[in-house]
């Protein structure tokens, strides 16, 4: 057995997009060969991207997938490349599918190795996740075949992400064959708190296996999901030889000594929980605008804390010259709040206009004669209306700025200030949005100036641009009392319960999917427990925002068809 | 072997809405014994509606359920019904709930048997539908056995939905073991089309088990699904023995005779299919209003014919009265388009209000000086927030005109046309709208008046409050070009093809999935075919008009989180 060197590729691709995908394969392959990699390893569905969702179904597609594969391979090797073994993920089909469109080949997830000009093997993931975020056992059908192949005398076996997380399978029948690395290509969406239970999993197979595991990740935002990174290598023992750092796009590389043992590589450090969060909104956000093409985003500045950490994360992701924000003061906006708006402007360098929606209101007034929610609402669905103004008219992205607590409980009024095209906070409780602002503003105190998190496209960029004050996210903003400022006096306490208990009651409820009588056993009160489970079990129509319709014909939009918003195929 | 007789309860539950499920279930019960059934069958999952989507996750729902199940038992025991068997769908658990929460137990989808005071047997769904609208794979856990019974002799097998259309299974296994009827439940959504695939299908499982088959689907309207029951009976030989009619609540009985046969009984008539479509459509929007305790709507009315024919349809839901229809006109309305809206609310008995949106516009413009494209979503929009005060101040449901041609090309304004709670017409092609305004003009001068559709709730409604002049739909609405009105002259045809060819191209790129080589060989021009495949792809977002954001915690809305709109479950 020889000594190998591996290449991790934590790479970013997108949705559809086989052409700028394959060229970020081969670029990669090019920057491992030349350090001396012998095998690279690449992310679940490379070429494709992922997730695909039903653009699997579509047997074109899986054509193209299948014809950028072999080019990729043509080229890899025509660019003296052939000895690399590339290991990438792609769709396959149970048949070919060049004979015909329309025919019964069902997609499958692959993972396929690219070796001296030719789609040299192939492996078919077993396990298709089917819950919460996925989707997989709808569109592809399961893989029944282990892979291993030998490199130099020493035996590779691979496993595609789920095939990691289920006991059985191909990895038990790895073991059984006995291997002498686990490589797996994996894409994970992030979650707080994910990365420990990724690498207990992982440690759980290198020792069925008892052998190295090399857990290559996707990083990037694809639509609701942002990927992490955060690839690495763990000793049979579970000892952790090598970690990629996350949000970032990296190649890192480890070598595998002749006796069988990893050599102890880079370990990128942890991050700090706040910082982790924080970027994986300013990555979500990035990617939606560049996948989708836009270089701006417009939002209206309230004053409070949500607009504000939605701008300061805009800034990072763009640069505050690309962000417009949009103060729009109603008689009930307290001088204070514009204030604040305009400060949170100046410190990120964004665009800032005011529009008062005073002589607006009073126009609809004048016809309709509103009281009470519906006066209220009338002012945020005017000021939705301006938003939308200047994202089609100056083609930037309207960014929504509602938080997680507010659109559990119907805190919000649709058409009104959830109005957007992506809501970079939408999955944050409000007491993390508070603690993120905190972060935010002791990073910037620490010279992280606008633009300067760590996400793809801006590795350079720290400390970015700096701050004249050192501080971001104007204080006021952070202590005030919330309000919705759409009457005189009005506090969100009055109609909620105060956040610090609610954000409990809510992580509860859905996050860990606490009943009522276990939300009791909690120690919360019954009228809170209530109040709570009504507010958020009646706001579920308001979260989806769109109107549902009668299905009528076989295949309708909504529940029948389930494509990714961000793609780019095109036939 | 004794003479038997059977009653199909075609009804209408409500998902989440344990005790007026089973109070139905009690009623129909009770009409059916009555009558001389000695066995009633019910829909799929008639205690807990359906498809009741990630509910099923929740032990505290299943344990609620199955204590009405027992309830339910005892309760018709107690009412002297304890002879009849009551054969009706539930969840169902792998283990008992009772135990406690955070168990392990996996939802199943269950048909219980209720007979003398007990839930007698028990028989879980085999094949788990994960395709289309269906998501049960993902939330349930599939059966493993079969069941049979004997009623005086008679030995009735019995499969839920899915279970049929699936070769091999729990229908192969009653085959092999010998049944006398073959008993199904089902929750089979509307499609066009598909009584007849449903016929094929159940004829041939009577074949298979060389037996009857009875055939009880649900009717009623739950969120974007509208089902329509038509019930049925076929002999062994796939003769159709008795038919229920679709889209209203039914009681039918047949006999099958102690040589095995079953009697002929009542076949209700097929429905035209211009009938059957609007009707589902009238239904869905009648359900979606009852479910959600709304008694009348809102919408605007332009004088086209997309808002006229909603509001048609709306005015056969919830009666003219309850519908107001708010004109908006620009300052590039025609005098006709506001004579035709004004002559459908006169036809439909609905209230009508003019609102001018050109002193709103204006004031907008003060402001923001919008051009082009902007400033004709500025008017959708203001529309929007004119129509969303009404529902707000009114407590009206707000109902979208959209049509499925604009949907899916993206030919409308996002915060403006789209708004609303449910969109009658969402899944009609603009030339099926032309069609159904049409049937529906042909049925009022047959003297269909308004509220005379048969569908649930209002079977009694024919003819309905007579229309004056036997026409409902102002004819120049529909022989005129569509324009969106937006700016001078403009015609639908400036953007899009002409519906006749869209329409077409549409059908076979989304209904019936064609690729661009397909439709090419469809005869379609290349020109066309790629506009066409350009808007629909682009107009993904639009469909979905919410703001995606990051997932962030382990449990997001959105993706994760996939729950009713329409649910009286309360813990």
């Amino acid at each position: 057995m020889s000594e190998i060197r591996f290449a991790l590729a934590q790479i970013d691709t997108c949705v559809g997009d086989l052409d700028g995908n394959a060229d970020k394969v081969l670029e990669y392959a090019h920057r491992a060969a030349k350090r001396g990699a012998q095998v690279v390893v690449f992310p679940e569905m490379t070429l494709t991207g992922y997730p695909i969702e039903d653009l699997a179904l579509r047997a074109t597609f899986r054509k193209a997938a299948w014809d950028k594969a072999n080019w990729l391979a043509v080229e890899l090797d025509s660019d003296g490349l052939g000895d690399l073994y590339v290991v990438a993920g792609t769709v396959g089909s149970t048949a070919a599918d060049a004979t015909g469109p329309h025919g019964e080949a069902k997609p499958l997830n692959r993972l396929v190795v690219l070796h001296q000009g030719v789609v040299w093997a192939g492996y078919d993931k077993h396990f298709l996740p089917n819950y919460g975020v996925f989707d997989e056992f709808r569109i592809f059908t399961p893989g029944e075949k282990s892979l291993t192949f030998e490199v130099e005398g020493v035996k590779l076996g691979v496993a595609i992400c789920e095939d990691i997380w289920q006991d059985g399978g191909p990895v038990a029948e790895l073991a059984r064959e006995g291997i002498d690395i686990l490589v797996t290509i994996n894409g994970s969406p992030y979650e707080e708190g994910k990365t420990h239970v990724r690498r207990e999993i992982a440690a759980k197979r290198a020792a069925e296996v008892n052998a190295p595991i090399i857990y290559v990740n996707q990083v990037g935002g694809q639509d609701d999901l942002v990927f992490d990174g955060g690839s690495f290598v763990l000793a049979a023992d579970g000892t952790m030889v090598q970690r990629s750092p996350q949000f970032v796009e990296d190649l890192s590389l480890f070598t595998l000594a002749a006796d069988g043992t990893p050599e102890p590589a880079d370990i990128a450090p942890a991050l700090d929980p706040d910082e982790e969060v924080y970027s994986a909104c300013v990555l979500g956000l990035k990617d939606y605008m560049a996948k989708n093409h836009f270089t701006g985003v417009c939002l209206g500045l309230s004053g409070g804390i949500d607009s504000a950490l939605v701008a300061a994360m805009a800034a990072d992701a763009c640069g505050g010259s690309n962000v417009w924000g949009i103060s729009m003061p109603s008689m009930y906006s307290s001088d204070g709040s514009k204030d604040d708006a305009a400060d949170l402007a100046r410190n990120i360098g964004a665009h800032y206009d005011v529009q008062p929606i005073e002589p607006l209101f009073n126009a609809f007034q004048q016809q309709l004669d509103l009281h009470d929610v519906a006066a209220e609402n009338l002012q945020a669905r005017i000021r939705g209306v301006i938003v939308m103004a200047y994202s089609n008219s100056k083609g930037l992205l309207a960014v929504a700025t509602g938080n997680k607590s507010e659109l559990a409980c119907g805190y919000s009024t649709i058409y009104g200030d959830a109005v957007g095209g992506y809501a970079p906070i939408k999955d944050l409780l409000k007491t993390r949005v508070w603690e993120l602002s905190r972060w935010r503003n002791r990073a910037a105190a620490a010279g992280v100036g606008v633009g300067g998190v760590k996400v793809v496209g801006n590795e350079e960029g720290r400390p970015g641009v700096q701050l004249a004050a050192g501080v971001m996210i104007p204080v006021n903003s952070i202590i005030k009392a919330p309000s919705a400022e759409l009457r005189p006096g009005q506090k969100d306490s009055d109609s909620l319960p105060e956040y610090a208990l609610l954000d409990q009651v809510l992580a509860a409820y859905i996050e860990h999917a606490h009943g009522r009588a276990d939300l009791l056993a909690d120690g919360f009160d019954a009228k809170t427990v209530d109040t709570v489970m009504r507010l958020v079990d009646r706001a579920e129509w308001k979260r989806r925002q769109y109107p549902l319709g009668p299905k009528v014909t076989a295949l309708a939009f909504g529940r029948d068809r389930r494509l990714p918003v961000t793609s780019a195929f095109r036939e």
